[in-house]
């Protein structure tokens, strides 16, 4: 089954402690597009300036990628600079430069429409009530959001809640959409706004999964080497959303395996700068990684 | 097969954000102890003062300790002030007043000598050796340690960590014995000074273990309610011990069932202020909280 993903493509200015690159092809949708396209054909909505061009094309190389909605406008592709701390725990954005995106309207075209699964990444709660609308009855939709609309569009967001399946976001989102500490409380008020299952992804210790009488938790790949955190938790997304598309009706084992993808996906993301990890890693390598977490975790089966 | 603890009993007094108390029985041998006893006989070693009473040791009723080793010296018990901030997540020291802890110098009764399995609480490094040489050849020896020893005690440290088996340390201690941030990286570096198992708490994120060939990750058992963190670890600590001194050979299997049972312990710990979760408990409930544990982590074997 396809996934329809709406979100950001951008360049990115990355400064990590080992190493730095400017011009970075980056964004939720390709972190998301190419994690997810290791299962499935992924339809992208996005907009890009007249500085993105074909050799910027080329990071979806190889890939059922299909980028008919990658609409080109008059002016500058969005724009992100970060840099992170020593130990990469922190990031501090250095500069956000919005250019076309300020004014993106997604325009699905018109065999996106029928796409079986739909990804809202983080962009304004309307926009995704919108591309909502344009879908025909898709069999699953999973959004992220960010701090920045729980503050500022509260409104907006609770009917963007409302019409989605699955909400995937930060433990610090989620402590603050419901405005309580504990996350197994958090779960509960926010499941309450309309997401049936709300995963929580925890960074480098895991991730939280809730659904109806249903619990799951996982840890994190642990790895030698970082080098960028960057489209960490859009992998993530991406494979977890991917993983769902290979299964008619995923039920509880369906998405507690997907979340596993998930994780093994933000786990290849951080090895590299950017995408470059994504953009090198094989089907096989999926696999092989999803094994190797099934050894680590296993204390039941052995 | 039995456990030796060597390691603190004190009188703590606990402000959490819920609940307040004064001179609740505490120290990390009564923690250790109490999670312990459900798999197996514990034999404490430990010192305090003649403030502690009959009323005190009845903290223990009911379970196999044996508190032959419990030392009544003349002056008063260690005493431990803490205070927990509003999400639970930091802990600031109000006082510590060493009493007859100061001077404590481990003495093991003549029947403790032949215990099978050795935990050596958080205390001095070189009383932590001084119980390793009062010991008859015991099946394996386990131990934690803390910044304070880190810093101070070095070489003390040193020459425990060669003496030993198993580490057990939360993931900031693990990064400042290996002066790297890495945990993946620390563990190797912390490995070579002695240790070839290393098991690395995470607080409510779960716990790493590195021993030869083997990695395991788990998560901590999400909760509803947290009241108290006081002596989680030291929970974990007992139950993970407890847990291998049921087996006569432990080997990669156990080791990672005992870390779940540590977990198990540990996630029982935190659910009332001090040991009151811990007194209550029955061994049923760990076992049930067990299978829960399997439940919310398997993705596997659905």
């Amino acid at each position: 089954m396809s996934i329809l993903v709406v979100g950001s493509v951008a360049f990115d200015d990355l400064k990590t402690p080992s190493e730095n690159a400017t011009d970075v092809v980056g964004g939720a949708a390709t972190y998301f597009a190419l994690s997810a396209a290791h299962f499935t054909d992924v339809n992208i909505v996005a907009v890009v300036g007249d500085d993105f061009g074909e050799e910027h094309r080329k990071v979806f190389k190889g890939r059922s990628v299909d980028l008919a909605g990658l609409e080109r406008a008059k002016g500058k592709t969005f724009r992100w600079g970060g840099e992170y701390s020593a130990d990469l725990t922190e990031r501090t954005t250095l500069f956000t430069e919005l250019g076309v995106f300020e004014s993106f309207q997604p325009v699905l075209p018109e065999h996106y429409k029928s796409s079986d699964l739909v990804f809202l990444a983080n962009i304004h709660p309307s926009l995704q009530v919108d591309v909502m609308k344009q879908v025909q009855n898709p069999s699953l939709i999973g959004a992220d959001t960010m701090n920045y609309w729980i503050e500022r569009t509260p409104d907006e967001l609770s009917a963007m809640l409302e019409g989605i399946d699955v909400l995937v976001i930060n433990d610090e989102e989620a402590r603050q959409l419901s405005g309580v500490h504990n996350l197994v409380e958090a779960a509960a008020k926010i499941r309450e706004m309309g997401p049936k299952t709300l995963v929580i992804k925890r960074g480098e210790y895991g991730v939280l999964c809730f659904r109806e009488g249903e619990r799951f938790a996982t840890v994190s790949f642990p790895l030698d080497t970082v080098i960028d955190p960057t489209g960490a938790g859009d992998s993530f997304a991406g494979g977890f959303m991917g993983y769902l598309a290979t299964h008619k009706e995923p039920g509880d084992k369906e998405v507690r395996q997907a979340i596993v993808f998930g994780s093994v996906l933000g786990s290849f993301c951080v090895e590299a700068l950017g995408t470059r990890r994504l953009e090198q890693l094989s089907r096989d390598e999926v696999h092989e990684r999803y094994q190797a977490f099934k050894d680590l975790t296993d204390f039941a089966s052995l």
